[in-house]
């Protein structure tokens, strides 16, 4: 294997094997030495990828973010009405397997981490507010938000309840369960949105979920 | 002073300088050598309150959720129509000063330490989930909801606004302060209840908080 990429894939297992770590000891057993023997390496080879523990953490968490949004931006590329592509994006943002669970809770134990390094700080890191400001807007071009609706605290509101949600889905994963998280994002969206739309095509919205309206998109 | 009366004088003591060595280290610096400086006592004094670490933070927590619980008491016992009286509970849960803010860091840091502790861990461990079911409860008990709600689903909902908001109030204070909490808070809600209650009391209740009606947001 050519010198980069090696480099390129063994620092990604090393993410990987902090992820794991972080899983099951938290922040605090995510010191250099666990996670050099959680990915087999000496602690001299870890630095070589990683010269501080800030260097790997950072990809690390980089590393999570990227993958959901690779998988938001499938959702974005699909062929599907305003609505319910605002609502598959919604869906795939709050975790609902063990999978996204998982690396919510990496992600969160980071975040928590973060807020006591200065430097390593940014409220808005993971791009979810400005995503869901982007959400307000796009149902808004299709005129689907209800009238007289206040965009801006529309999309503060829908930020707390996606993380809230989130929050819960890891914390609580039994109640909050992928059903109990689709109905609670349903009525939501539903409360914002006007019905009329989908009425004038003679189909009620939970129909449109599960497919069709395709031309509401342009 | 009674010695039973120092002994619990002294836990509280130890207890807030737990929390202030959490703000400033995080969990991961919650050590009982950095908790017993910062209180300025010995090791073996600090043990002597608490033979465990489990103990302490277990106190330490139990008491920012008894300050939280005695202020939301407090307004539970107000003379307040019912809507304002849920708006009220709700804009005391969110932190919005920095003693709630530092609270909520507090409580926050801990309840990530604590997912990696099985039996300390309790996920409805802070009572506001409960705490939603019983507003939402209450609002119906008044006939404030809107017709065809669904109960059980809101209070989901407003359980992920709830702790959504406190979460950001916390990590990005500036843009999530106390007016703009206002605002989501009262947007929810109204778009929860009905709104004639209020008229038949010869009370609006928006101009309790700030502004009227659907139409305040331009």
């Amino acid at each position: 294997m050519p010198k980069q990429i090696d480099h390129k894939k063994r620092r990604r297992q090393i993410a990987e094997a902090t992820w794991r770590v972080i899983l099951k000891r938290g922040m605090e057993g995510a010191s250099a030495r666990n996670i050099a023997k959680e990915a087999g390496l000496s602690l001299g080879a870890l630095r070589h990828y990683f010269p501080t523990q800030d260097d790997l953490l950072d990809f690390a968490m980089k590393l999570v973010q990227e993958k959901a949004m690779a998988r938001i931006q499938d959702i974005t590329m699909k062929d599907l009405p305003p609505k319910e592509k605002v609502l598959h994006i919604l869906l795939e943002i709050v975790p609902t397997n063990e999978e996204t669970i998982r690396e919510m809770e990496v992600w969160f134990a980071f975040t928590v981490y973060a807020r006591h390094k200065k430097d390593m700080y940014d409220a808005n890191h993971d791009g979810i507010y400005s995503g869901m400001r982007k959400l307000i807007a796009y149902l808004d071009e299709f005129d689907l938000l209800k009238q007289g609706v206040d965009k801006d605290i529309e999309a503060e509101r829908l930020y707390a309840l996606i993380d809230g949600l989130a929050l819960h889905a890891m914390l609580d994963p039994v109640r909050v369960n992928k059903e109990r998280i689709n109905r609670v994002i349903m009525q939501h969206v539903e409360s914002i949105c006007v019905e009329e739309i989908y009425e004038t095509e003679g189909k009620k919205f939970n129909k449109a979920v599960k497919g069709n309206g395709s031309n509401h998109q342009v």
